[in-house]
């Protein structure tokens, strides 16, 4: 954490000094419909940026107090650790660490099968996490308290109507219906709005974007409860396939006690919807008891239940441009979360997707609205997220049809598994690819770093901050705060000096020209919009601060305090070059978006295709 | 962290759900006075405590905003996650991970001599850090307020006078001057009366104890500044000595901009104060620029500055009993922290001290107050601390002599980082030995456990835990609850089974006869006083949740619920076993007091020593 740039203050740092909450009112750049995760993340992160005047409005009279998603994966609590609430997730939450396979042997009795790592090795320096959505709501509600704008939902606020008016420096007006004050409503306009209103959004309907996908047919039920059992696995992620009395997922929860439970129901007829079945908690209580036998199972407290149908739908685009009209338009409406996708819940992957959608948007909005970047950049939230919803329809669909399968045969079963353990990547959220667009370049030199994949998440690894000796994860360093990073990692002989591929590249990146120079705005901080962060090869005690370039030791704040934290080393014991695959010889130039996707990754020598890459969409007219 | 024994709830599981506040009034079991660290200390963990009530009370109107104490050393961040809050503290914390010698060359020059790791590997698996006193007072004040007392300070409230009554349930009367409202005073009547109100202790002067210590000559200047220098090294912790100008310590500060200078300025006259010199802040500023010449060193702003003799000085006793009377009387009124020892904060121990001297007395106090064990417990609060308190007073004497000696020679500088180095262990606090008393056993049996030294605090290691196969530190499963633990180490052949050793002795620490039976009150969980924890040295995976000892899933709460987290087993990486000389063949049965102290290592074969050790402090009358 950084902090007391601009003089020393008592109290809590991450409570925000500076405070822009005041400009909020009628007119905002972005107007937020829905609470949920994405809505939230998208707060967040606009919360945490300047000058992006933001409101967020919420149907229900306050904060959700029981929420039905839990799984977190490995890519939200590195998302989290951007926020900065990564450490508080990790604290309460229960971390599933392995994932057990319970099968029937050939007399038919219950035994376990298979014990798997959940996650495999370095995967992603974080662990996947089950905890209640309702604390996850609560971290973010704080992010955005606490920061500048001291950012509070607008709650018992209906979204009632839409309208769209293109010559206004706001075009969307929204006016809510006062749920708390019948007959009254509340008209804001907006530059941009963002529909996370859920499965039934009502954003979507006014853009008038079906839900397209398969009629739901399977009947599952869902329920967390504090039980006593004998079975012994009951703290571990198990998937458990009875002989003849169906499926079940235990998925145990935070705190050591609760646990939740998928049951396998039945197939629904055609027409038929979950709620003509009559499922009652007893029913779920009795069937998972049916499965686990001969254990014991005594549920002592339902904490939460429900019966779902498994349903896969999508929409086509998640904003207001029609494909035809993308060159001559750029979008002002959009929807995100459950508003465009819709899937079971049971891959943990609901919440999960639904806040990395608002984490791609939230960014590029900021930039729009802040000038750093062409109305165009809004384009890619719709190409890259839509394909991603995509893509986990069709993963959910496999999944659900696997569970359903009653693998019979040892064979079978196996495929089960093999299934399970080969998407652990996939749903550790960690295997999203963009395809090439303006801020993802297609991967000409990627052999560079064959570990840091154009297109995905930057993958953290250690490293050593050079001034301080401090180890800490390089991921770390890309906080949520609306800004680039260009990750240099120096030749093998660089040790910062003169003369040097990072000392000349640094003097390139000085010049007027430089992107660094031409998109900080007059005044800022040299680090405002692009940040440059430096890795070298060799020991952080053979290098020497003093020898590094001016460029990384930036003066900054009002007395021009030098920021030593652009510069690490890495760590012999596990070293960055080797872990990811970057080029010894010639080092690598990794440009990282400020949701931490990878955006390129270049020669140390091409500080000219850099500017070329940043004057596409942060120049006027893209030059 | 466990939580939803007792039933689900949504929210903070951090804060607590039942309330006991309501039964503080001028009658409290225990009364603090003073809200420096040892005050707040002591009033967090018997905030955590149930059934004690407390109050304290400080003469400030409000809570700390600028601390001079900084260095939390790693003994102390160990304390704050039984606390849990070291997660915090790590996160705002500057971590001291390495430290710097500068000498002059032969020419004069100031170079770099030697670089060294601040804490050696394995030391504490929690870094040495730096930190605002005023943040360390938040978390206490954050612990307390969460609590079920809901225990917030009594400000304004200067102590006027105390009145020993000893026929009384409670005997000590105290007076406080209502500094908000002049002439009104208010009467507290307490079981127990603590004095944590600093050097110039109301407390002290009432018990009559005197400080006694050498007279301070050597005047030192202390600062926290935002400065920009071109020292390299100013992120690092530094002891730079100049050919002629003097010594200089570098503390960097959190926040990656502040840092704290100690300057040596001068030797006092006899008779002189630090007062008479009229230092000033440019003083301090001139002076260290002349130190670390030809470097520059510009000061933009001066977040605190101070100048201070150093002296040593300690009281004889820590407690209203005379020594004399020890057999016939037990104490009721105590003095801790600034109240009884004096030193120099060069070393970083006055505020790491403090705290463990009331974490010493804290659950103490708790017992008794309790009923859980007999008031001769309190004896070894003087015994244990004051014992410290003078070691303290020893090194501190040194280390201001080695500061001040202007070592000269090449033998003689070598000399002087020898001994910084040497005393890493000690600064780090975790080299405290308590003597042998009637809670900490001779060491019959050290050689079961090499590496968990009777007297010293538990030297934490990896496990993992058997039911969720979690790995974490063993440590931390000690939280500042007031517990005592048995942490059972099995021997190589045992995984639990039926006629093993953990069998054998769980049986008989199931009998009515136990510590564990006999000392739980009626209704209570069977680990609300003494926690039972067993490490099996095989793999989490080789070894079968169902198949250990019932005692080892006990049923808690109103519903019965298992605890599945007393069963820990070696992590292959990282052996527990090996890294703190466990007997393979033997196992060992390792007594922890609450504050985390080794009380007696024993054979698994010896539950009636095991049961001896209770019942003499525990037991009605030692029986």
């Amino acid at each position: 954490m950084q902090y007391h740039l601009n003089g020393f203050h008592s109290g809590d740092p991450e409570l925000a000094r500076t405070h822009d909450a005041e400009s909020v009112g009628t007119e905002v750049d972005v107007a937020i419909v829905g609470c949920g995760p994405a809505g939230l993340v998208l707060a967040a992160q606009l919360a945490r940026v300047p000058d992006v005047s933001v409101r967020i409005f919420e149907k229900k009279p306050g904060p959700l107090e029981i929420g039905q998603a839990d799984g977190i994966a490995c890519r939200s609590v590195e998302m989290f650790e951007a926020f900065g609430v990564a450490d508080r997730v990790l604290k309460e939450a229960y971390w599933v660490n392995e994932t057990v396979f319970w099968r029937p042997l050939e007399d038919g009795k219950l035994a376990r099968a298979t014990r798997i790592r959940d996650v495999e090795e370095d995967l992603s320096e974080m662990p996947h996490v089950i905890l209640n959505q309702a604390r996850v709501h609560d971290f973010l509600l704080d992010v955005m308290a606490r920061s500048g704008k001291q950012l509070v939902p607008d709650y018992n606020r209906a979204l009632a109507q839409i309208a769209l008016y293109p010559d206004r420096t706001h075009p969307v007006e929204a006016r809510f219906d006062c749920v708390d004050q019948p007959g009254e409503t509340e008209v804001v306009r907006a530059k941009y709005l963002v529909g996370c209103d859920g499965a039934r959004s009502a954003v979507r309907d006014w853009l008038g974007h079906p839900l397209k996908g398969e009629a739901a047919r399977q009947l599952w039920g869902v329920m967390d409860v504090l039980a006593v059992t004998d079975f012994p696995d009951i703290r571990l992620k198990c998937a458990v396939q009875s002989a003849d009395a169906g499926s079940l997922l235990i998925i145990p929860r935070e705190g050591g006690y609760l646990v939740r439970l998928y049951v396998e129901l039945d197939t629904l007829n055609d027409g038929e919807r979950a709620g003509d079945r009559n499922v009652t908690a007893e029913m779920l209580e009795a069937k998972a008891r049916a499965i686990l036998a001969p254990h014991s199972f005594e549920v002592k407290e339902v904490a939460w239940w429900s019966a779902y149908e498994i349903g896969q739908r999508v929409c086509d685009a998640f904003d207001d441009v029609p494909e035809a009209d993308r060159a001559t338009r750029t979008p002002r409406v959009f929807i995100a979360g459950d508003a465009c996708h819709t899937h079971s819940p049971k891959a943990g992957q609901g919440m999960n997707v639904s806040m990395a959608d608002t984490f791609n948007l939230g960014w590029k909005l900021a930039a729009v609205v802040r000038d750093q970047a062409q109305p165009i950049l809004l384009h890619t939230y719709s190409l890259e997220r839509q394909a991603k919803a995509r893509e986990l329809i069709e993963f959910d669909r496999d999944m659900a049809r696997l569970f359903s399968a009653k693998p019979q045969t040892e064979a079978e079963q196996a495929q089960f598994q093999e299934y399970f353990q080969k998407h652990g990547r996939y749903t550790a959220g960690v295997e999203t690819t963009y395809s090439p667009s303006v801020i993802t370049q297609a991967a000409r030199h990627q052999h560079l770093a064959t570990g840091q994949v154009v297109g995905k998440r930057f993958h953290s690894a250690p490293v050593i901050r050079l001034a301080d000796a401090r180890p800490l994860q390089l991921g770390h360093v890309l906080k949520a705060d609306g800004r680039w990073r260009v990750l240099v990692f120096a030749g093998a002989s660089d040790m910062g000096q003169s003369g040097g591929q990072v000392e000349t590249l640094c003097a390139q990146l000085e010049a007027e020209t430089s992107p660094l120079r031409r998109y900080t705005p007059q005044g800022a901080d040299i680090d405002a919009v692009i940040d440059l962060r430096v890795i070298f090869q060799h020991s952080h005690r053979a290098l020497d601060v003093g020898v590094t370039p001016p460029l990384l030791r930036p003066k900054k704040g009002r007395y021009g305090l030098i920021d030593y934290e652009k510069v690490f080393c890495a760590d012999p014991e596990a070293d960055i070059f080797d872990l990811r695959g970057i080029d010894r010889a010639h080092g690598a130039m990794i440009v990282v978006r400020p949701d931490q996707f990878i955006a390129t990754v270049l020669p140390l020598v091409a500080a000219q295709d850099l500017a070329t890459f940043f004057d596409a969409f942060m120049g006027a007219d893209g030059s």
